[in-house]
């Protein structure tokens, strides 16, 4: 670790996975965690005195959602993201370039870095390594990442020796932007985070690695994942990154996932996660449970007066039915996708605090297969 | 009072102004006391324990909304409105007699009751004055709604001997119909108030004040007011209204308003209002504060780190900025309306604690004098 006021401690292991203790200037974080995603600062209208009541240890803001609106300068000026949101626990920050990517067609990248339109007002935005870091250091984060170049989907879709090239190529520019990312630091108490790519090529995954923790990053996030591949590719990608990057470092799998997708990793040794899924499902009506997924919108639960999972005791659980979630998600009630977000979140963070509970224990590998059984199951 | 389990006690006078309990099934009211509207049972992303905090001590729900969905038999099965919202405190439904008229243009009044096409599915709907009262019994509020007619704006727009013939009418009607709804009357834990109508004649409010009284109800409300009329017309015609209203009973000025109209109200002993312009006023960033309306979205306020109203101890300003309220209005964050609308609930009950305490310390009128000073301010 170089930045100061961090510190990674694993406590436990069981074959791959470990726990660990991640301290920030801002908190300690029991690993694995999962990070609530709250994009613009805030997550799906849960105040930070609800994400720690539901046991959020550390929550992931977006670099370039918050560069658009307020600004940075406005964060900075309120005293960075703990002061600005209210969250006074850690915080990491994404470096922007998988949304630029993602939102925009109308983006270029080239060795200087990612130049797009942008959706807000259709005005020329740069974002370089440089001011990523600057960015990141304003809004005060706990963890920045840096700029990587993350192939859009389109991209992968070529014909396999163009799709080669392009991997490649980002591979190498990512790895030069990690440089530079690491040349621009000024804040001595935030971490950064270096980001392994490669696709799913195990000989670039490695080399990715290898050349990541050769610059020296505080910690190390699996990029680019989460697009498609199969599970088992998925893990094998993970496995040979990880072979490559130091073990006394914190490693993030970025973006991901389902609650399977997240164990798989945790069997690896993956000690950060976070994704959009648990919110967004919960506005859309799908709800994690212990037997599956609860469509929670369907007709059949119109009068159903039981909890959405009768096993959790999550704050929606103990007080509603899901007659009345289905009710307020119908007619548009706020309300309905609060409850349904707090009940997700709820799942995801016993998913992580029984993670750590079994690995501590030893019994990590019957849960990783307690887990996959309902993975593809349906709530009834 | 009629029903069983209801009582209501005036405990403190000055002048006009009254303080009461008003005893329901479900928890007592100290009144004069606000209703948050909560439409379809759900008031605006907050949770019943949020409300109970912010002092909330009674909700009203909307008939016709929960009628249409998910239907009253449904809420009936999962213990009524109590049950399936969580809110175990009092509960009082309107009649949604004004709800169809105003939402749809598709309306047909005569003496058997409202006849109207749904927004929802386009199907003719008829509420009738017993319909109405056995959806609230379903429904089980604590205070039921008699169904009165309240004309449209459009019908005031006609000529003056017009509007003189439909008001008559409609007075008439809604008599009529009060004594249906009192004679469909079934259960004898509800509350029914009957509902005073008569534009904005003084002898009309006075005619229609005795002849309901005369039928007998539970408690009286004053209909058909805020639609455009000056201030000081209205509160003489809840003046000639009341003299008629039995002093025993409690009295609820319906749909108003502003903390001026509420205040000027107040004066004139009523005992209960609702509005829906602390939570629709939230949700547009227009916030209620000691020293006028501040509306929150202006760009002035991007990087103001002060609360909103620094002299309020809510939730929302205990622990938020105006820049960061701002931010979340203008992200479309649902944390924004939440905590608008958690600050704006906030200035009402604290408005109507504050009314209690005066009207027990003799000194309503110079409040009074203070809210109206504040009425047309904007804060800065």
């Amino acid at each position: 670790m170089q930045a100061r006021g961090f510190e990674f401690e694993v406590t436990a292991t069981a074959a791959n996975a470990r726990c660990g203790r991640l301290t920030t200037p801002h908190g300690a974080v029991e690993t694995p965690a999962f990070m609530s995603v709250a994009t613009y600062g805030a997550v799906r209208g849960l105040s930070a005195g609800d994400l720690a009541d539901l046991g959020a240890q550390i929550l992931l803001a977006n670099t370039y959602h918050l560069h658009e609106r307020p600004g940075e300068a406005i964060v900075q000026s309120l005293g960075g993201l703990h002061g600005f949101t209210g969250w006074r626990g850690p915080w990491l920050t994404d470096s922007g370039g998988f949304q630029v990517t993602s939102l925009s067609d109308r983006v270029r990248v080239d060795d200087g870095g990612v130049t797009f339109s942008s959706p807000l007002d259709g005005a020329q935005r740069v974002l370089t390594p440089e001011n990523v870091i600057g960015i990141q250091e304003a809004l005060g984060s706990d963890i920045a990442m840096v700029l990587d170049e993350c192939l859009r989907p389109v991209d992968r879709e070529r014909e396999d020796h163009e799709v080669d090239q392009a991997l490649a190529r980002a591979l190498d520019r990512t790895l030069r932007w990690a440089e530079r990312s690491a040349a621009a630091r000024k804040r001595e108490d935030q971490a950064v985070f270096g980001i392994v790519q490669g696709g799913v090529s195990h000989e670039r995954r490695a080399l990715s690695a290898c050349s990541t923790a050769s610059i020296g990053f505080d910690g190390y996030a699996h990029g680019g994942l989460g697009l498609g591949e199969e599970r088992s590719v998925r893990r094998e990608v993970i496995a040979c990154a990880q072979a490559e990057l130091p073990a006394a470092a914190p490693r993030y799998l970025m973006g991901l996932g389902r609650p399977i997708d997240i164990v798989d990793a945790i069997a690896e040794g993956v000690d950060l996660f976070d994704c959009v899924v648990p919110t967004r499902n919960g506005r859309h009506g799908l709800l994690f449970t212990s037997e599956g997924i609860l469509t929670v919108r369907n007709a059949r639960y119109k009068d159903d007066p039981r909890p959405p999972d009768p096993a959790c005791g999550c704050p929606t659980c103990a007080n509603h039915s899901r007659a009345y979630l289905r009710h307020l998600l119908h007619t548009g009630e706020a309300l309905g996708s609060r409850l349904a977000t707090v009940h997700n979140l709820a799942f995801y963070f016993r998913l992580l605090r029984e993670s750590r509970s079994h690995i501590a224990a030893g019994t990590i590998e019957a849960y990783h297969r307690q887990i996959e059984a309902i993975s593809e199951a349906r709530a009834e």
